[in-house]
């Protein structure tokens, strides 16, 4: 097959997010720890969903979110990662195609059904996620095509999918082609937990194929051990091109082997729900890097990317993300 | 069976909302009117689904999102709609019960599937939709039961309920046993292309069996026939005890045979959608007259739940909007 050429390719979890408000009681009820991720089974979901609140349903996906931003922000992205055919998947599928991003991956017709992420929002916008990998766990490293992987000027791939065994494997295909191909890898580590659960086999990925890393700061420390920003930092230099490091309502940091560039974050009026927060940050970042801006003007991006995705409910963009393009560049030239 | 007392029992279309933004040329291409409702079959339903952006669902359908509302205010609630036991059926049912709303209509077990409306939020803020009544067409008068009727202060009907058919048997039977029962009857007339479908029966309920009326401007008048708010004044002056009229950004009419009240609008931010906005009017205002609030009250708990629910995609309250009426009562002592 022949494939236009994209700026970037994200590979992560397929999965459909169903948003409710709660409160902290109901997150200790369930032992939901606020703010991470945790995998739960089919049955646990349905006895989350049975209990929480009135929901909205969203197609979700860290790296799917990020792949919406970047196609919403004016790039060329593709998609890769695996739902079932039953309507959850149905949705998926509609919804990162009507974004405009290149998905092509053929649902699985048995076994277990489209991925479900769960996510409560509490009343601090915080959001804390609950996932059933379910159809997740059939994305194989005969999903990589070749041929797509380098036609990308960047793999994006989410930490997250290191759950799903299998997965690990295409990841790593994924990450060697780009590279044979002399494109750049990022990797998002997702969740601090995730991390823990994955750290060696991180920091094997990062050492051997990782040019672009964005983490939060409890990520980031826990892939190194680290308990400082400075000694993280330092770290990070050590082991890649450029890392992002996110670090909520005060902005982000960009770390380069000779630099450090502290990024302002971009005001809203009112934080309503954190989801995708990261997953957008990440789609402003590689749009910039991939449109030739420079990386302050990526971090720009990356900041009002996120800003929009945290004032409603739901981890995808609801505005044509490269209307805010220009305020963006605007904001550099004043500010730097 | 028995029932507590409710303050407000809804009756109407069960629908699932599926929400994209689209821009005018989107409704120009697919012939829509924008800002009214449009009734459509299921394969016109696939077709606009295939072509339209980025979706959100959430549980919908105009006498359901009023209940909600209620439930969200803090006063009891009770709903009467149809769905099938499918996904979408599934996901409504969960929905009006996590809202607190009482709701204990069987789901049909064959037929058609779950109601849709496909709702185009244009950047204007305007919602324009398309439904497909599946389910609904299966509302029957066996339905209503007399008990649960009874049981209500006030049955509030909604106008998009005479679209099906044998809905209209439900409807009138229920506003019999509510005013057999000393109670009150308010209808919403929905829609001005809605009342033009159904305006002699709609002008014969009216007549016979509603107390409290709610309604815009252009359906108002197309209710009567008339052109100017004064006269449309004039008319509903001698048919209902209580009309609300809605004015969209300019706030609200309240219309008895004595006065006439102008409520203002609560402001807001940023309008983003304003899917359920007359829904939710309604639900603050029936909260209001069911809480003892007075008429102007109740005009301002309307303008209040309304300014929530257009702040985000979708009609349902994001916010438990019972946190909001302390300050809507103090609006009052300070403006009037």
């Amino acid at each position: 097959m022949k494939y236009d050429s994209l700026d970037v390719i994200g590979i992560g979890n397929a999965i459909v997010d169903v948003l409710a408000s709660a409160d902290d009681a109901f997150l200790v009820r369930h032992e939901m720890t606020k703010g991470a991720m945790m995998l739960i089974d089919e049955a646990k979901a349905k006895l989350i969903y049975e209990t929480m609140g009135p929901t909205l349903v969203s197609s979700g996906g860290s790296a799917a979110n990020t792949a919406a931003g970047i196609a919403s922000l004016g790039g060329t992205c593709g998609y890769i990662g695996k739902v079932n055919d039953d309507n959850l998947g149905m949705e998926f599928r509609h919804d990162i195609l009507a974004a405009g991003v290149d998905y092509r991956i053929a649902p699985a017709t048995s076994g277990p059904s489209t991925a479900r992420c769960l996510i409560l929002v509490t009343s601090d916008a915080q959001r804390t996620m609950n996932t059933y990998l379910g159809a997740c766990v059939n994305l194989r490293p005969e999903d990589i095509d070749e041929a797509f992987i380098r036609s990308a000027q960047i793999t994006y791939l989410e930490g997250y999918l290191y759950d799903p065994p299998l997965a690990q494997k295409a990841f790593h295909k994924a990450a060697e082609i780009a590279h044979a191909a002399g494109r750049k890898v990022a990797l998002s580590l997702s969740d601090s937990f995730c991390v823990h659960r994955h750290r060696d086999a991180f920091k094997q990925l990062v050492d051997l194929h990782v040019d672009v890393l964005f983490a939060n700061e409890a990520e980031s420390n826990a892939l190194f051990g680290t308990t400082t920003m400075r000694d993280c930092i330092a770290q990070l230099r050590g082991v890649t091109e450029i890392a992002s490091v996110t670090l909520g309502p005060t902005g982000s940091l960009i770390v380069t082997p000779e630099d450090v560039f502290e990024i302002p974050p971009t005001d809203v009026d009112r934080v309503v729900d954190t989801t995708g927060a990261g997953d957008l940050y990440a789609a402003g970042f590689l749009y910039g890097m991939t449109s030739g801006a420079s990386l302050i003007e990526s971090g720009y991006f990356g900041s009002m990317a996120a800003a929009e995705v945290i004032t409603h409910m739901g981890g995808r963009p609801q505005l044509p993300l490269r209307t805010l393009v220009p305020q963006a560049r605007e904001r550099v030239l004043q500010e730097r």
